[in-house]
């Protein structure tokens, strides 16, 4: 019986830090276990220019514990304003990759694309430098179901993107469906998607049924158990096309429980053990390291981490609340639900 | 263009007051303009008993406003331990319906029916005697989807206890899907059906597109827009089998904004307002009268009420809040929405 996992250090694909003092909750949260993470750009306003982007890295580390060595990878948030020129200027300053957000999908995404054609000249720019395209991938329009939003995006755009623009890397970000990994699977070598811990443990009924439950709410919103197994599956098979991306959101537990409810999950504080629960429920915990620490890094073209991470099978219960400095309270994803597996060190 | 509309007096034939106190702001809400109501027998502990539901009768009858006529039917909670012998006893003290829940599918309903065919005995009797049952149509399986488990009992259960019982007057109450529609319209002329405001109103995006809404939320659960289309088109066509039932259901708006948010929409306040909207946007306001007035009666072997009630076309907006005498707060259904029809006498 295995009861001590030693990977190589995971790096985290997909999260926002926000700004402002959350930072000093948000960032040594994620850098407990992870060396790396790719920090979504949308703050508001949102992170349009590489020196917005700079001046938040460096908001960012100053927010690092001392004894860290972690390390932000910054985004540009593209909206019809982005030019191919800021995408050179980006690249050179080390930003490694820029993300779409459909007008209106997400968190704080009113500033994004509305017409995806007329950013071809910047997918373009980007294809030529090798800065990965990185997506949330639903479509807004109102009388689409929210449940159909992601294969809508596929079939009404993705599959263009991907077919224009071969050489360009493209991640489709926190994937929720069966549809979705059929596609990534069926794409080129330059399309990869991550996954979230929410996507992988949950499905609508733990949304729904019994109550509304407002921390299980999150965008893309959970889906039908045959899409959570396609995911499940996806992981379990070692596919490379798969890795690591939490979108640990979070928001204050009042933004959450409240008559509109803020889309999100902050899972940081637990985020490798809740992907370790899955692999050991899959019983595929072998897969574990490709997923958290092998396929990411290798899709972005660098380097994967030095050193290890250790978790032993000791049972932990995640915290009700997390509280902020000031007074404020998050309720973090599963929270009150005992894990079994623990980050040591 | 008409800008006043009269129709015969209407009932409401599905709702919840709860109890105690708050009583007396549920029974004048619903007093206010509908002559009678069924009562849901949902409380905690469940009124399973004609002696139960007198003795409950008696706390709404204290509530009703001096000046009102106001009626409640009462109705008889099922559970595997309802005899024979207690239908004819309630039938005989003139309570008009029995209510099964499948357990666990609503509020309160842990104490209901885990093996349907189990009541047979019960149902003959109801037969019989001429009571009516109603039914939340839900399966409550966890492996079976939130979205799905309407059509699922209605192959699972509904259609075995219709053709078993031929003369048994069902009421599929609150449907949302266009399966249950369709199977309404096929049956005998003793299945008919009771459709709320919100299921008329939304679809499941109202619900989950830019934020969750807890106060949305209700089970059955709001469903896919092909759905709500099938029960607008229901309400327009004038068909006698379908006819008015708010389920309103009060919650405590912290009981609402929570972890775990409760089921019902509280719409007593602005119910017929809120089916008036309906047919107006349909241009079916000459099917109102129908569904709110004549259908249910019918259905129920009752006289339809006798006089009438006046909307006019005056822009009124549902208030935000609803607070009790003991301060405590119900955020109505469509809160601050504003409504074109406004009940006047």
């Amino acid at each position: 019986m295995t009861d001590q996992l030693t990977i190589q250090m995971p790096d985290d694909w997909h999260l926002h830090f926000r700004d402002g003092d959350l930072l000093k909750e948000t960032v040594p949260a994620t850098a407990r276990c992870f060396k790396r993470a790719i920090v979504m750009p949308n703050l508001v306003p949102p992170v349009t220019t590489t020196a917005l982007a700079l001046a938040y890295k460096s908001r960012i580390e100053a927010a690092i514990p001392e004894n860290s060595h972690f390390e932000p990878l910054m985004t540009l948030y593209l909206t019809n304003a982005t030019t191919p020129e800021e995408i050179v200027k980006a690249k050179s300053a080390g930003i490694v990759a820029s993300k779409l957000y459909p007008a209106g999908a997400t968190t704080n995404s009113d500033a994004a694309v509305k017409g995806i054609k007329s950013l071809y000249p910047v997918f373009e720019k980007m294809q030529d430098v090798g800065m990965l395209l990185l997506i949330h991938g639903e479509v807004t329009d109102a009388d689409i179901d929210i449940f159909d939003r992601e294969k809508a995006f596929i079939d009404a755009y993705l599959k263009d993107i991907v077919a224009d623009f071969p050489a360009l890397k493209v991640v489709f970000e926190h994937i929720t469906t069966k549809d979705a990994v059929d596609f990534v699977n069926a794409a080129s070598d330059n399309v990869a998607a991550t996954i979230t811990p929410q996507h992988l443990l949950l499905n609508r009924n733990d949304l729904l049924v019994g109550g509304v439950k407002p921390h299980n709410y999150c965008l893309p919103v959970l889906k039908r158990n045959i899409h959570q197994k396609a995911l499940r599956d996806a992981v379990a098979s070692g596919a490379k096309k798969f890795f690591l991306g939490t979108d640990s959101a979070p928001h204050e537990k009042h933004n959450k429980e409240s008559a509109c409810g803020c889309a999100g999950c902050y899972s940081a504080w637990s985020a490798i053990e809740l992907y370790a629960k899955v692999f050991d429920d899959l019983g595929a915990l072998d897969k574990l390291e490709g997923f958290a620490s092998h396929y990411g890094p290798d899709f972005y073209g660098l380097p994967r981490n030095k050193g290890t991470i250790t978790l032993c099978k000791d049972a932990w219960k995640v915290p009700s609340l997390v509280t902020l400095a000031n007074g404020d309270e998050i309720v973090p994803f599963f929270a009150g639900e005992t894990l079994t597996w623990k980050y040591t060190s």
